[in-house]
């Protein structure tokens, strides 16, 4: 039996958990939940479904609301930042699976490793803004980070049982999202409708958009450089619009082995928290006869600049990745709200990027201290201050 | 340094395993050569390039060719069936590279395996006609059996750091060969100049004949069965004309991990030489890129009758791998000598399989006796005991 706790209950990492969960009941058992606070109701009912030992919730208010609906008996509630640090470090959880979205997974991941728990990890901000103070602390306490994103799940399962010293190149696959065939110039007119058409996966709208951009490529090859100890130069990204192969390691003598599996996130959940064993997946299975035909690409950078951007800030490291993650956050956000078009997100990245120094990270604080700067600065670039703080209000 | 007796080394899979060792000087050395006696031009210059301290020839009137033929210092030479038994279980050589074409190869290899040697699989036969008693023998003498086989490399490479337990299917890969796309009406005026062009790979004829009957496929069905502890509702065959995927294994997760490489058969036979290690392999490297385009169907096994035959030999067991061999290597001498048509292959088959009551097999010497009783009554159904004979002595 394992013993889990969940960052990020509610979004849609959070969910297909507990789906594992509730389908292998002799497997898994719930500790811990830790939500925003956005979807009340959902968490009421994972709560009653799974009587967690311990609830936590980023937003204070929605706390209060929280306590006064649970039926009894109830779980201890933890709230705000200090609160969902110390549920992720709770003794009874084995597993944490990280997977609140944005800079708020920072600091109760980094709790979680620091307990000495298992990290099943689907926050993207922890290695891209972290990566170095993330893999160091895991390093010290002895403790895994296993992927949960779909991509670096596969690396993982491709390098497993052969010799990393060996690897000459990883390919990480991309569906290209919306626009992959749509010339350059057409970009322009680009609506957020539009690039929330994916055609493969179905996310969250920020991820999505951050498929239209490749942008979400080029965040995942910074989180490969830390996860698998990778220099840029051996890391590639292949345009593969079916998304049925996730990734494909390269080894020097020239076998490549490649994970597949039909797009679901319950594939690469599982195997994190299963790790070393595999379970049935309830999932789709994949029937090559059915794909009839895997095609492959080179990404079109002068077309998807955001992936240049993140290759570039991959290379320089430091607080550039950070500068990066956050001026994209508040880029996709004034998109998705209409005050900028599809074309201005790189411009805003690349803006920033140019006005903020880089230099070497210390501490989480720092990163987030840079971050807040960054998200800042760019809201007034865009013009709304008001907007700026809705902004940070609901990205952080 | 590693020490390699490599049977068949004038044939195809011999010839580029001592590219190989010319090629990795400081890791290879070559201890014994055996070959049968065809192309003693090919062996001398081997043998003046790699000094052998050992030579084996089944052609016991070329072995006197060869010793007048070679400047000092000479190998030892030992001649016939018992004689390159001899250099098999040699004490020199700790990798036996078993790459003798038909039923010769099966004494020597397992002579080399009760030795204690690692066999570097690419003979066929040994394990279509003699699987159990071969991967019995594997067994008391703790030694392994690496598969050379493209397909059935790919399958080890994509088991490897894998719980076993948890494989649901195997995939082997085929190119469909040139008939993939012709009506099955139209394969009755095929020719052996149009079987001979296949698509992909670049082998000896017996071998691009079974590609185009998918009898090849049919045959590697069976070895896995034995390589890999496989039920044969396990495996499964996937055309896939451009042979970039080599084999892909299913787990119970949904998770399928595929080994892609270029068609050259330096990367598996590169890899059972130096397994666990790898070495940067001297072959095209794959670009997907490139290749644009995978593709993946079922095979029609009511078209390719071969195919269907070979599952139902590997279901029965005991001899009828053997008879389904052995009349199948008859029956494709016959249609390169232009005796009979490409639809009689299969009928022949059929007939010898329904012709010979299945037993157990209990011994090698079993297996010769029945693969020899098989070929003289598919080449007297042929209709001509001269060529019958013939086929034999280069058949064996």
């Amino acid at each position: 039996m394992t013993s889990l706790t969940i960052l990020g209950s509610t979004g849609s990492v959070g969910r297909r958990t507990l789906e594992l969960v509730r389908h292998f009941p002799e497997r898994f058992r719930v500790e811990g939940l830790v939500a925003r606070g956005s979807n009340l109701d959902l968490l009421i009912e994972q709560i009653v479904t799974h009587r967690p030992r311990v609830v936590g919730l980023l937003d204070e208010s929605a706390a209060m609301t929280l306590a006064r609906s649970l039926p009894s008996p109830r779980p201890e509630i933890l709230v705000g930042s200090e609160g969902i640090v110390g549920v992720a470090r709770e003794a009874g959880a084995q597993i944490v699976v990280s997977a609140l979205v944005g800079a708020a997974g920072l600091l109760p991941t980094l709790a979680a490793i620091r307990a000495g728990k298992t990290v099943a990890l689907a926050n993207k901000e922890v290695l891209v803004m972290a990566g170095a103070l993330m893999t160091a602390a895991a390093r010290s306490s002895g403790v895994g980070i296993l992927p949960v994103d779909s991509e670096h799940n596969a690396i993982f399962q491709c390098l497993e049982g052969h010799d990393r010293a060996n690897v000459r190149r990883v390919f990480l696959t991309a569906s290209g999202g919306p626009f992959v065939a749509m010339p350059r110039e057409a970009l322009i007119t680009v609506t957020p409708s539009d690039a929330l058409k994916h055609p493969t996966w179905r996310m969250g709208a920020k991820i999505t958009i951050d498929s239209a951009t490749l942008m979400n490529k080029g965040l995942e090859l910074i989180e490969a450089q830390w996860l698998f100890h990778l220099s840029l130069e051996q890391l590639q990204v292949l345009i593969h619009p079916q998304s049925i192969v996730h990734a494909l390691v390269e080894y020097v003598d020239g076998s490549v082995i490649a994970q597949m599996a039909m797009p679901d996130m319950g594939i690469p959940i599982l195997y994190a928290l299963t790790y070393p064993e595999r379970l049935p997946c309830p999932a789709p299975r994949l029937d090559l006869t059915q794909v009839g035909s895997l095609t492959f690409a080179e990404p079109d950078t002068e077309k998807f600049r955001c992936l240049r951007l993140a290759q570039e800030a991959a290379k320089t490291g430091g607080t550039a990745p950070v500068v990066l993650n956050a001026a994209n956050e508040v880029a996709v956000a004034a998109f998705l709200e209409g005050w900028i078009g599809f074309l201005r997100i790189p411009e805003l990245i690349e803006e920033a990027l140019d006005h903020h120094p880089t230099r070497a990270l210390r501490s989480i604080e720092e990163c987030l201290s840079v971050d807040d700067e960054v998200r800042r600065r760019v809201a007034s670039e865009i013009g709304s201050t008001a907007w700026a703080a809705t902004s940070r209000a609901g990205g952080v």
